[in-house]
C-alpha cells in the first residue's frame, strides 16, 4: 500500500480526494492538514466520510507530516501553496498539486495574475501540467504535477483536437463556462449562502478571472501560436459542475460528422473523455461525481461557426478524480483506479 | 374599465398575464380559454390565482368570445395562433400575440423555421414588433402587436445601443443564453421534471433555436445591415429568468465606462432597462417576477471584445409583463401601470 | 403619508418590510438602520429594492431617529431589541416589534428558554401579541405589537379552531414543521451556504427550539388550560415558506366535512386565511410573497386523530407582512393594504 | 458468475439497481424489460449508465427471459408485479420484488388498501419481508423477498429498537415522513415537473398513503400487537432521500443517553445503520446514493415523549441498494458487496 497525505483537507477537494481514495485498492490515506480545523474529525466536518471515522485533522508542519506518506496531494489556497509544495518536494517526495501556483509556466503571467511573486522558480521548471490527456507521458515521468484548474479542464478538453488539427481561426475563440456554487468552495462568504443563489443566474468576473491565462497557456501550446480567449465564467444554483460552450470561426467548410470523427479519433483509447453523437450535448448532470468530460459539438453551417460543448464535474474531474488519475499514472497504476463509478442519476 | 380575454390561459403565460392582471385598475378579464382544462376553474391550475375564484376556462369559438372584451392577449402555441389572431383582428378587436407567428415580417424566413405556411400576409403587415423601447411610436398607434420571445427580449435589448452606435463589428456576435425551466412551458414532458432537469445543466438546439431568425431580424433592422448570429441556449435548474451574454468584436478601443455611458443615454427615460455601473452585472434573481431588463456590460481589452450581459425574466419582460406593458401603451395608460412590483427576495 | 422606520433592516425580514412598504398608498419609509451596513446603500445589499435607490443605512442612535417617523418597526435580534423598543415606545411612537422580546408574558418562561433577562416588564405589560385573526381588537388599540414568529404564526392558526371548538385531546398535540432556509436569516454561516443544504432535509433543534413557549403560551390561552406541545422543526432547500403538520387526538368521532365547516366558519370573514377543501391540502409555493395562511385538514379514522396542515410564507405572514397587517389595523387602514399581491407561478 | 435480470428497468429503482450492480464483482446483468422502451438502449434513457452500452430493453415475456438469469429482480408497478413475480418464482428462480405485491401478508389487507385481488396466496407465503436488519435468517434461507417500501425502510428501521424493547406506548405512533421528487417515479406527470415543485413544500395522501398498512404490519410483528399509526407524507424539492420523524409516548423515564445505547446495541454489528451520537440529527444528504440509514433521536422530557429521526435514500436503502443487499444474503455474499460508496458531498 502507498501511504499518501493530504495537505489542506476541510474544503470540498479534500473531501472529495478523501471520498475517491477510500475505493482505491492501492492506497491508504495516513494524515491531512487543516489549520482552522486542526483537532477536529473529518467525519464531524463531513459526515459522508464515514470510513475516516479515526483521521484527525492535523496543522501544516512540514517535518511532522513529512514521514508520513510518498505522496502528497496539495489542497492549499492559491499561494500559500507555493513553499509548501516546494519543501515537500524537495524532500523527494511525490506531490501533486491542486492550486495553480505551479500551472503557469511564465512566471510574469503567474505574478501578473495572480499578485504575489513566485519564489521557487526551478521548481516550477520541474512541473508538469497535469492534463493527462494531453500529457500522459511527462506525467508518467513527473515527480512534480500542477493539477489543472476545473474551468481549463473543461475548455483545453473541448479545444484539443480542434486545434491540433487547424480547424479554427485562433483569433475567435468565446468560452462561455457555467458553474455549481460548489467552485466557490468550501465558504460561508455570504453571497454563495442558499438564498442568495438559489433561483438566480449571473456571469462574474467578466474579463478577468484567473483561469484564463491558464487556458490561453494550453491552447497557445497547442495550437503552436500566441491565443487570446474571451473567457466568461457564470453561477448557476446546482451543486456540483461545469458546462463550457466554446465559440470559433471555422477556417474551411466542414461537416459536424467529420469533425465528430476527428475529435473520436483524437481521443480513442482514453478512458475519461466521452465525444457524444451527432446532436447529442452534454449534460452535467450526467457527469457528477465522475471523472468524465462529456464533449459534443455542432457546426453552424450559417455562421462557419463550430461549437463545442463540454462538461465535467469541477471537483471530479475538474480537480480530485483528476488529481487521482494523475496519481494513478505517476506511480504505474491503471488509470481508472478508484474512478470508475457510475453517476447518480436522479 | 377595459375589458380584455386571453385565449390560450392555461400556460404559465396564460397565468403571468392572470397575476400581472389582477393588479391592474383599469381593466377587468372577462373570460379565459384552454382546450383541455375547459370546464375547470382558474383556481384549480393555478391555486395562486386566487382573485380570479369565478373564472372558467371555456373553449376557443371566436363567435362566443368575441363580444366580450376590446383587447385580446393571444397565448396560444406558435401555428395554432395563426388563424384565430387574424380572426378577431378583423373583427376591430385589439389583439396582442404571444405566439412566434406575427413577429417575422419575412414570410420565408417564417415558414423556413417553423415549417408551417404562413395563410395570413395582410394581418401580418399590420402587426408591430412589441419590444416598447425601440418600437414604442409604432406599438402606440398599433391594433396588432406581435409580442416578442423571451430569448430575443434579452438579446435585442443587449444589443440595442452597440448596434445603433455602431461600435462592434456585426459580423461576430455571439449570443450565449441560459433559461430557467418555465421556459420549456407548463408542460408533462418527462424532460422537464424535477428529476430530469435538477442538479443538470445543459445547451439545447445548438444552430436549430427559433428564436435566431427573430433575433436576427431586429438586429438587422437596427443595424441595417444583414445580421446573422450564433445563438445558443442552455437549460438551468430554476423556475424563472433568461441571462444572455452576448459577445462582439469591438470596431475602435473604447472604454467599458463610455460604452455605459452610451447605454445609459440611449435608455434614458425607459421605465423597464436598467443599466447597472461598471463591475456590476445582472443576476436573473433581482428580476424575478418583474419586467425588467438589467443590463451590465465589459470591455475585454486584450481581445478587444465587447461582453454584455442581461437578464429579464423570461415570463414578464419575455413574456406576459411586456405583453401588459404593449396594453398599456396602446391604450394610453401609464406604460408601467400594474408592472412597478418589487422582486422578492429571496 | 405615515412616516415609518426600520430598525434593522439589513436582515431578510427587512428586506421584505420595505418590499412591501414600497406599495404602501399611505406610508413612506424615511429611515432604515443597520450597524454593520451603515453607510451602505440598500439597493447595494438588496438590488431588487430599486424603489429605495436614496436610502442609506444608518447606525441604530434613538435620538437620531426619534423624530423621524410616526411608527417603528423593529427587526432586531431577539435580546438586542429590549432597549431600543422600550425606548422608542417610552417616547410615545407606534412600535411593531419583529423580535421575540416581547411576545412571551411570562418574563421567567422567557429568561428560562431565551438565557437572558427581561429588563422592560412595565413596558412587556402593554405588548399585544399581534395574531389579528385573534388578537385583532387588541392590536386596534395597542401601542406596541409583538409581531409573532413564523412557526407559531402557521402552529396556532392552524389549532385555533379546534381548540376553541374544544375538538382535541390537549396532551396529544404534535406539531412538526419545515422551514425554508430564509428562517435561518440572512447569514454567512457555513451550515447554510448552498452547497450545505440544497439536496438536503434534516430536523434541528429537536426539543430545543424557542418557538416552542411562544406556541403553548397562545394554544394555552385558547383552550384556557395548560399545554405542552411536541414541535419539531425541519430545514428544507428552499427559499421561503413554512409548512406545519399538526396532529391531536379527536375527543369525539366527527368528520372532516365538518371540521371544515368550523374552521370556515371560525375563520370567515378574515382576508388572510384559507381554509381548503376536503382532500386539498397546502403548499408553500402557493403562498410565497403573500400574507396568506392555508389550511387544510383530514381526520383519521382509524386512529381518531385530527391532522391540520398549514402553509405560511416565513418571511410575509410569519413576519414583516403580519407586521405590515398589524400596522395597517393600529392606524386604521384596510387590514389588506399593500397586502394582496398574487403569488408568483412559478 | 451469477446472471442477473431486471424486470421494470426503466424506472429509478431500474436505474439505480444497475447502477449498483455495475460494481458488483461476483454478479452480471444479462437483461433488462422495458414494455414503453422495448428496442432503445439502456444508454438512451439513462446517460450515465455507460458500463452498459450494449444493453437494449427488451418485453416482459417469461418464456424469453427466465433462461437468462439466476436471479431476478423485479421492478414493476404494484399489481403488474404479481403473475410475474408467481410465474418466475414458479420456475425455480430466486426472486427479489420491489413492489408491493407480496409485502403484505394478509391477503385483505393488500385487497383493501390496493384495490385489487390477489391471486397468487400460495406464492405469497413463501415471500419474506427483505428488511435484513430484522429478517436476515430468514432472507438467508429466502428464494422470495418481498423487498419493503421506501417509507416502510425508514420508519420501521427507526421503531425497531423502541417497540422490541417496550419503551413507548403503541397507541400514540406519528410517523411523519418527507420523501424527494424521485419517490413519485420516472413520470412525465406534470404534478412532478421542475417548476410545480422547486420551490414546493406540501403533505399529500394524508391518511390514505399505501405504506401504511406495511408500515403497521411490521411494527405490530415487532410489538406484538396489532398497532395503528398515523403516516402523513411530504414532498420537498430534491431529488433522493427521505427523512422520518417520529413521535412516540414513553412509558417510562428514561433518558436519550439510555435510549441511544439501547439502540445501538439493538443494530449492533450491522453494516448500514448508523445511530448518531446524543445531539446529532440525520441529514439525507449524508446518506445520498448508499445503503445507509441514518438514526438520531431525542427525549422530551417535557412532552414525555420519544422523537426519532431517520435518513434514508427512497433509491437505495429504501429500494435497490436494499434489494442488492437482499440478494447478497441470499446468495451468500458479503453483505455491503457493490454497497459500500461514500456519498457524494455536496
Amino acid at each position: 500500500m502507498i501511504r499518501v497525505f493530504i495537505c489542506g483537507g476541510s474544503g470540498y477537494t479534500g473531501c472529495e480526494l478523501l471520498r475517491i481514495l477510500s475505493n482505491h485498492p492501492h492506497v491508504v490515506v495516513t494524515g491531512v492538514t487543516s489549520e482552522k480545523s486542526a483537532g477536529k474529525s473529518v467525519v464531524e466536518l463531513f459526515p459522508n466520510l464515514r470510513p475516516y471515522s479515526k483521521l484527525i485533522y492535523e496543522p501544516l508542519q512540514v517535518e511532522n507530516i513529512i514521514d508520513k506518506a510518498e505522496v502528497f496531494f496539495m489542497a492549499l489556497p492559491h499561494a500559500k501553496s507555493q513553499a509548501a509544495v516546494h519543501d515537500i518536494f524537495s524532500k523527494g517526495k511525490t506531490v501533486i498539486d491542486l492550486s495553480a501556483d505551479y500551472r503557469l509556466r511564465d512566471v510574469k503571467v503567474y505574478e501578473g495574475w495572480y499578485g504575489v511573486p513566485h519564489r521557487y522558480r526551478s521548481t516550477l521548471k520541474k512541473a508538469v501540467y497535469g492534463l493527462p490527456e494531453i500529457y500522459g507521458k511527462q506525467i508518467a515521468a513527473a515527480r512534480l504535477v500542477a493539477n489543472p484548474g476545473c474551468y481549463p479542464t473543461g475548455a483545453i478538453l473541448g479545444m484539443y483536437p480542434a486545434l491540433k488539427n487547424k480547424l479554427v481561426d485562433t483569433n475567435t475563440i468565446i468560452i462561455d463556462s457555467t458553474s455549481g456554487i460548489s467552485g466557490a468552495g468550501r465558504t460561508s462568504d455570504i453571497r454563495f449562502s442558499h438564498c442568495e443563489v438559489h433561483e438566480g443566474f449571473k456571469a462574474y468576473a467578466v474579463t478577468t478571472h484567473r483561469h484564463t491565462p491558464e487556458i490561453e497557456q494550453e491552447l497557445s501550446v497547442i495550437a503552436k501560436r500566441d491565443i487570446k480567449v474571451n473567457f466568461t465564467p457564470h453561477l448557476a444554483p446546482f451543486d456540483r459542475g461545469i458546462l463550457t460552450t466554446i465559440y470559433a470561426r471555422l477556417k474551411k467548410d466542414i461537416s459536424t460528422g467529420k469533425i465528430l470523427d476527428i475529435y473520436k479519433k483524437s481521443y480513442s483509447g482514453e478512458a475519461f473523455t466521452s465525444v457524444l453523437n451527432t446532436g447529442t450535448f452534454p449534460d452535467v448532470k450526467n457527469v457528477r461525481g465522475t471523472n468524465l468530460c462529456e464533449i459534443g459539438l455542432a457546426v453552424n453551417k450559417r455562421t462557419k461557426t463550430l461549437i463545442i460543448v463540454t462538461a465535467v464535474d469541477n471537483l471530479t474531474k475538474g480537480a480530485s478524480g483528476q488529481a487521482v488519475q494523475n496519481m494513478n499514472i505517476m506511480l504505474g497504476f491503471d488509470e481508472s483506479t478508484a474512478l470508475d463509478a457510475v453517476a447518480l442519476h436522479p
